[in-house]
Formats: structure tokens, C-alpha cells, sequence
């Protein structure tokens, strides 16, 4: 057998300087794990793009060695990316219960069969290879999930997955706050923790703080009260549910990914429902408005979801009745603000009474604040410590946390994607750096729209397009048609006649002035068309339109 | 002489259920005065414009009534439409130094060249037609702001302009709270005030907060300080170089609305700066890092601003040095949260120490909060009451609030754009529509950009373009060449040659069954094509480009 080596290697392939796209590597020798294998919503500047996952070169480089991917829990961005991941790579899976379940209905709806399926518990441990994996219970916005402890022959790593320590969730099951000392007591050599809330000084609050304001604002409506919410977050719509029977209203719910989670969670047991509480969303009617809850998605404010068609009086089973409460429960994800404002203006517009985010207590997080990232250190007491799950100024201030605690700076590293982070048991550096980036996954394609194709996106979506169509007689050397000129997004033709007329013109004499001086060459006319319409189209617009010159031959 | 009418109009053009574009109308008999003539910044969805006016057409229509403008401060979603609306309405404009200095800028800028501005003092009244105005001192996020009181046969009508009740404002010029109540005690019609920071409880703070925070971070600073603000901020700007002169620092100025500002301030006497402060940008590196502050634009990450270009070693006179300081004061206004995430992370990355948002006191809003509001309904009284300023939720929260005062829920008017609302000393009423809504400035083009561009430029955004060009004898009915196909935006070609190439196969045989089947009439052909290769394009792609099929005739 060959002397074991003595070093274990750490590669982030996404979540570094950034929100989602969460997955880590870790490889010990001829294998390696997988932990998450999450999605990122596309920035603005990625016009069109509908999801973005991390580039996995690495791994289908390495395919034999990888043997197995781990999963912390089941939000997007930690599971997203498994259906594209998946169809490349046929490795088990581990995760608890409710995280397969949500990953079930995913791989089902992109047409990804696996059998490779693996539920734990919290509290389980499972030997894969050289890593003894254990499940560590944390409290998130999501029931089941998980930290990880990952023991190899170098040493113990410990990632956090994300968790906040929340003293006393919903279901009563408290972070497992023993194991993390324990592990902390027989020595961690390396710790990755949730950096997401990093900037936020103190405790982030219970979510039980949420069930509170659902009772009070239940207390004073009078009418129907729709509440919106992530689908994922279980706890929270057992709140909703709960404060629904107190005051004895019936639930109803609606929009695609709220009915799939709630039928998933209803079949593992994550919810506890009494019966005759949960009505059909057609049976609404037959109840007086002060007996109803309805539970829906749109508290991002997308444009498709069940709450803003009814904002807009275009959701066909459900209409705003003026004295309706609605009960925005979360808070916008960056980049959101808007729709959700519009959101909100809607539905006061509709006549509804709108509770949302700068009323306090309709909404928590589910990631740590500073003084619970301290108790998870100082309960962990790791040699290396790397910020995970964040902008990279997220990443600083938990480093900067970190060094508050006693941490040497020279033992934290602010990582990027990509980068290879190698530990011995005394020592952790940089030692390469491997293939990781974004893939852009738009409609089917996945990965066939890159840098250029979006910085056409862009000039198209500034200033739209003129497209200026020739057709020569090739062996003439003369225009046989044309010039036409055709707009698309750059101005409104009818009220601007006169210089698309004009610029017309200015194309004929530069095709004109062309032959004079005997330019043939395609591609010389072409560039000649584009800088003399270019040029004149700003003097006149202070516009830059795409200027697409075509040029046939018969 | 005719009778006089016992009703006054209240008519606003802008600013209702939006931020932005403020401007009213207040018609008695046949004299028209406007107040305020803003722009707003676009929204996400309009692609490529620059920004939003409002539809004059109504005081166009009225041209000769129209008898002044009179303007409440210096902000462009105050002033920034009048360089539009001065080229097309030839009346005098009323306003304070500092707002006449700053809009006489931005007519240079803007090549209109106007003599009939007018300077006022607070405290100064003036009469025109049979309108007596009065301008009323208050505080704002930018100096020599005021209220308006109009006097009118029927009654008083008090805007407040934007404004916040700074205790201890930087300048010491308090708001003439006397003024407002001796209003009261004589009698309002009519309150419009501002409905920004209606959602917020208790009292904004004042703006010497910031500059006690200004201190705690230069006493920590060991090298250069940056401060990126709102350069109509003076007052802002006075607390910086104060700060700067107490630690003995020289202060150089970048950006060119930042100079320019300052300039206009200095040469009005609005900034004290003791000789020998200021220093130009080529000169900082004669004094040691720690001698330096520079003040610069950029607090909203825009992506030519100096701060943005520094962040990104984009900026030819200074790069970000490791151990810089970054105070970044001011909020992100909704919609530029990412842009300014993403700055503070290059700074970061830069090495940079970078003092923002999350840190309390580096910023203060400059409008008044719900104690605030309180107090100003309180001391003026008005029969009726108009919020303005404000999305619709904002304009909602603040009816609410006026009425918690007592105020009867029929005498407060939600209004929208383009209402009449009229008012007798003993009733009001909206009472008709006129014309109103967004003018889009894209470039020179002001308002032939409308909804069929836009939509245009969203759909090129999100999936590009196809052209499908192809010659036809017009004579043989049959195709003389092509058919070819470029693409913008759609997918990148060189990896998708096969994808294009049966494309093109497609088109082919729709061109091929038109000729078979005698459709000659172009539309019917192009409807096919664009039709036939839509279809095939989703089903492969799950996109759907804009297709755009034009013939060629020889």
C-alpha cells in the first residue's frame, strides 16, 4: 500500500466573492467529495440569462475520483445546479430527507432520472473512502439542514453549510451546538463557515419572533389574509398554518413551488397540519373572507408569480379584495427591490392593507450574526479558518471576525473559485489554481452564451439595432438592390421618417464612393457602411446603435 | 372686470406615485403657476434611456397662462427637466442662489440659453398675477432650500418641497418654524408636503451626525481619505473639509459635478474653506498620504464616476493605495444597490478600508420622518391635505398619518398624475384629467422613444436577433439568392454552426413550400419564415430571438 499523503486539498467552485453558486471540493489523495452544488441568479448585466452554474472542468477531469457529492441543504443555491451537474456525473448523492425530497421534484422537472439518492439523518456518519463524514443538525431558513464534519487522515474540516443558532426554532430541534464542541475539543483543522450575514452585529433573531407578528396582525384583520413567502421555508409556513388554526381560518395555497413544497414536507412530516385546514384554493369562496389564509409564492415580486398577477388583477383564480391583509414575509434579495416595490404599490392600489419589510418582525434571516459566528469559532477552535458564502466583503469582515478572536492572519484565507488551498496539520497555503467560473444557462443551452453574445445583448438593449442590406451584382462590381435600411429598438420609424430618409442617403454615397475608388473587397465596404452610418447616426441621436451591414451576391 | 372665481386648480404633472419628476400646477382663473420641474431616473425596464420628463403638453396648451416657475431647491428630480422645458416655455423662474447656480449649469450644459431667472431670500415674498408667494427656509440634503406658500383669493396652498426639521443644521439656519405657524394660525386651504420618509418612524437625524463620524473616522485613518457624496450636498461637503482642516489635511476635489458644485458654492458664499485647503488633484502626491482627503462622486457606484473608476484601476489621476480609507456617505437610491455592492467589493479587493451603509452615522436621509411630518401638519393645519412625493405606498402611509391627526379621510387626496383637483374654501373635489406622463430622453431624442422601442430593446436583451435576408427575381417569382441568416445576441456561433446551418435548412424549405404553393405576396412570406423559424429555434433552444426576414428585389 502507498505511504498515505499527508495533505488534504481544498477547492471552492463557486460562493466565493459571491451570493450562490455554492460548492466546495475536498480531496484527499485519488478522491474526492463534493459539498453543494448550488445556482446563482444572474447579475443585471446578464440580459437573458436565466440561471448561472459553477464550470466543473475539474471535476469531470477527475470523474473517477469523485465519489460522492454531500449536500447541506435544499435551497437553490446549494442544489440548483445538480440537475446540470448530474447528467455529467453519476455520483450517490447524501442529504437529509426534505433536501432530496425538494431535489427530487428538481431533477423531475428537467428530466433527470438518478437512482443514486442517499438520505441521512443529523447526527449520522457515513464512511466514504478516507472521509468519515458527519451530519451536524443547524437551525436555517430550511427545516433539515445540516453542517458538515469531514475527518480525513490530515485532520478534521468542519463547513457550516448555512445555519444561524437559533435558540428556539419552530420544531424545537436546536442546533447541535455538543457535536460542534466536541469536535472543537479533539481538534479542527480547518473551519468553513457562512460569512452571508457577517456585516450584522448581534444575534440574528429566532424565527418564533415571526409567529408573534403573524398573531398580531392576524388579531386586527377583518378580512382575508394572503401571506407570502419563500416555498422553502418550511418553519415558516408551519407558523402561518399554526396562527391560521388559532384564530381559525382555513389555508389555501398557491403558486407552483409553494404546493410542491408544502405536498413534500406534508409527506415526510415536515409540516404538522390538523385535518380540514388545508382547502382547495377553488373552495375559497365558500368560506367568509374572515376565515381564509392564503399561502403564496411572489414575495420576490417576480413578475410571474401568484402574488403579482393578483397585484396586477391578472391571477385568474384569485382577485385583491379592497380590506384583504397581505403579509409580505421576507425580505428582497439585492437586485429585487424594485418588483417588490411595485409589488407593494399594486396591491395598496387594489385597496389591500400591505404589511412588509419596514414593518419589524414579519420577516428574519436565516444566516448568523456576528456574536453567533464568534460562539461557533470560539465552540470550534479550528488552526485554519476560511470565509465561505459571500460578497467578498462579506468574506473580509468574517476574516477580520475571525483575527478578533485570536486567529493569526496568516491562518485565514480569503479564498477565490478556482483557487487550490492546500493543509498539512501545520500548515495551510495556496498551491494552485484549477479551471471554476460561471456557465450561463439559458433556455436549453447551457453554456453557448459567453462574453460576446452578451455584449451584443447589451448594445441591442441600448440602443437597438439598424441593419443596412445590399445585394451586388457580383460580376458587375455594382449595386444590383438597395441600400434598405431596417430599425428594430433604436427609434420609432414613423415619427422619424426623415432620418432614416437621410440616412439612407448617406449609405449610397459611401457605397457610391466605394466603387469610385474601386473597393471590392466585402469586408472593406462593410466596415465603410458601418463607421459613415455609425458616425452620423450620433451626430444626429448621440446614439450608438449595432449597425449590421449585409451584403448579397448574385 | 369679470368676477372672480371662488375655486383654485391643484394639478400635479409629476412625483405622484413615484420618486422623481416633481411638479405641480396651481391654477386660479386664467394664471397658471408651476412649482418645481424635475426629471426622474429610468426604470429597469427602459432600456437605453437617459432619463424621464414629464408630458408638458397640458402647460403647452396653455402657454399664455403659464406665469412663472418657482422653484423649492436644487435637486434634479426638481430642476432637472427645466433645460426641456425652458426650450419650450419662455417664462420667468423664481427660485434661491444656490438652486439658481446649479441650474444655470446644467442649461450650459444642455446649450439652452436663458435671462429670465430670478433670485429670492427665504423669507422673501413676491406677487405675481394674483398669486402672493412666499419662500419658506427648511432643511435639506442640499442648502437654500425652501417651502412655498401661494396666496390666492381662495385660500392659502403650502408646499413643503422636500424637507426634513434639523435641529442643528450645519449652516445654523434653521427652518422658520414661525413662519409655518403663523401660516396655521391665519389659515391653510391647502397642504402638499413631501411623503419620501413616510414610512419611517420617529426623527431623521441631523446632518451634523455625520460630521461627528467624519471625526471618528479620521482619527482612526493612518493614510489617504476618500469621500465619495452627493455633490449637491454642501452641506456634506462643508463637514467633510471641516473635518479635514481640524486634522489638518488639504482637501482635492474630483469629479466633475463635484467641481463644479463646489465652485458654484464657493463663489456664493453657501462653503467657508480657509485659504490654502483645497488643493488640485495633480498635487496630492506632494503632501504625505496622511495629509489628504479627496472628495469625489461616485457614492452611487455609477460606472464612470471617479470612486467606480478608482475601484476598478480605471481612473487616470488616482489609484486606490492599500490603507486607504473609502467613506462612501450616502445611501444607495432603489435600484443602484448592486452597482454600489459591487464597488465597495473592489475597493476592498483593492485593499482598501472601506467605510459604508452598514456603519451607523455616515449618512442621514434629508427628508423628515413620521414625528417630523407630524409636527409640520400640526403647526400649519390645513383644511385639506395632498401627499406628494412618494411612491403610492408612501403617499398612503402618509394619508394614514394625517388622518391619525384627525383629519377627515375625505378631506386628504391620494392623487395620481394629470388629476384636476379643485378646491373652493369649503370643498375639494378632483374634478377632471389633463394630459400627463413620461417623456423618455435617449440621447437628443426626447420622447420618440415609446413603448413599441422599448419593447424591441427587451426582447433583443433577453434572446438578440435573427435576419433572414434573401434576394428574389421578381421576375422568375423565385429566389435569386440566400437565403442567409446572421445572428446578434441569440447563441455563439461558432459553436452552434450546426443549429444555424438547419436553420437555414428550414428557412429553405419554407421558401421552397411558398413557391410551391404560389404564396408570392411578401408579408405571407415573411409571416412564414419568421413563423417556421420560430418554432424551430424554441423547440431547440427554449429562446425566442427576435426574427426579422427581409426580402431583396433584382
Amino acid at each position: 500500500m502507498a505511504r498515505q499523503p499527508n495533505k488534504v486539498q481544498i477547492i471552492p467552485l463557486g460562493g466565493m466573492g459571491e451570493i450562490g453558486k455554492n460548492m466546495t471540493v475536498i480531496r484527499y489523495g485519488d478522491e474526492i467529495i463534493v459539498i453543494d452544488s448550488g445556482l446563482m441568479f444572474p447579475e443585471d448585466d446578464m440580459l437573458g440569462i436565466d440561471l448561472v452554474i459553477p464550470d466543473i472542468t475539474y471535476l469531470l477531469d477527475n470523474r473517477d475520483l469523485v465519489k460522492a457529492i454531500v449536500l447541506t441543504h435544499g435551497h437553490e443555491d446549494h442544489i440548483g445546479a445538480l440537475p446540470y451537474v448530474l447528467k455529467q456525473l453519476n455520483v450517490p448523492v447524501y442529504g437529509t430527507r426534505l433536501t432530496l425530497g425538494i431535489l427530487e421534484g428538481r431533477l423531475k422537472e428537467n428530466n433527470v432520472s438518478v437512482n443514486n439518492l442517499n438520505a441521512v439523518k443529523p447526527g449520522d456518519q457515513i464512511q466514504i473512502g478516507n472521509f468519515k463524514i458527519g451530519f451536524i443538525r443547524v437551525s436555517h431558513s430550511i427545516a433539515d439542514a445540516v453542517a458538515l464534519s469531514v475527518k480525513t487522515p490530515v485532520g478534521v474540516i468542519v463547513h457550516t453549510g448555512d445555519f444561524k443558532l437559533d435558540q428556539t426554532p419552530v420544531d424545537g430541534k436546536v442546533t447541535d451546538f455538543y457535536r460542534f464542541a466536541e469536535l472543537g475539543d479533539q481538534g479542527v483543522l480547518v473551519l468553513l463557515a457562512d460569512s452571508t450575514n457577517a456585516e450584522r452585529p448581534g444575534y440574528t433573531q429566532s424565527e418564533k419572533s415571526v409567529g408573534v407578528t403573524f398573531d398580531e396582525t392576524f388579531r386586527n384583520a377583518r378580512e382575508r389574509i394572503i401571506i407570502a413567502s419563500f416555498s422553502s421555508n418550511v418553519h415558516r409556513i408551519q407558523q402561518a398554518i399554526d396562527t391560521a388554526c388559532k384564530h381559525r381560518r382555513k389555508v389555501a395555497i398557491l403558486g407552483r413551488s409553494m404546493v410542491n413544497v408544502v405536498n413534500i414536507a406534508l409527506e415526510l412530516g415536515y409540516l404538522n397540519v390538523p385535518e380540514d385546514v388545508i382547502i382547495d384554493i377553488d373552495e375559497i369562496n365558500n368560506y367568509p373572507s374572515s376565515g381564509i389564509v392564503i399561502l403564496t409564492t411572489g414575495s420576490q415580486g417576480e413578475p410571474m408569480s401568484a402574488l403579482t398577477r393578483m397585484a396586477m388583477s391578472d391571477h385568474k383564480k384569485v382577485e385583491i379584495i379592497p380590506g384583504d391583509t397581505v403579509i409580505i414575509s421576507a425580505t428582497p434579495i439585492p437586485g429585487n427591490e424594485k418588483l417588490v416595490s411595485r409589488t407593494i404599490d399594486f396591491l395598496f392600489r387594489q385597496g389591500a392593507e400591505v404589511v412588509y419589510e419596514s414593518t419589524s418582525g414579519i420577516h428574519v434571516s436565516g444566516h448568523a450574526s456576528q456574536e453567533e459566528l464568534k460562539l461557533i469559532h470560539n465552540l470550534i477552535r479550528p488552526k485554519f479558518f476560511i470565509p465561505v458564502h459571500g460578497e467578498y466583503r462579506h468574506l473580509i469582515k468574517h476574516s477580520k471576525l475571525a483575527q478578533s478572536l485570536g486567529m493569526p492572519k496568516e491562518n485565514v484565507f480569503v479564498a477565490e473559485n478556482g483557487q487550490v488551498l492546500e493543509f498539512t496539520p501545520d500548515k495551510g497555503a495556496v498551491t494552485g489554481k484549477v479551471t471554476s467560473g460561471n456557465v450561463l444557462v439559458d433556455g436549453l443551452g447551457v453554456g453557448d452564451v459567453g462574453n460576446i453574445v452578451l455584449r451584443d445583448r447589451r448594445q441591442l438593449s441600448q440602443d437597438g439595432i439598424l441593419i443596412v442590406v445590399v445585394t451586388m451584382d457580383k460580376q458587375r462590381g455594382q449595386v444590383a438592390a438597395g441600400p434598405d435600411i431596417v430599425s428594430r429598438g433604436f427609434v420609432y420609424v414613423r415619427e422619424s421618417e426623415q432620418l432614416m430618409e437621410d440616412a439612407r442617403e448617406r449609405v449610397k454615397q459611401a457605397l457610391e464612393k466605394c466603387e469610385l475608388n474601386g473597393v471590392t473587397e466585402w469586408a472593406a465596404i462593410k466596415s465603410n457602411v458601418r463607421d459613415t452610418l455609425g458616425k452620423y447616426l450620433y451626430e444626429r441621436t448621440r446614439r450608438r446603435p449595432m449597425i449590421l451591414p449585409i451584403i448579397m451576391e448574385v
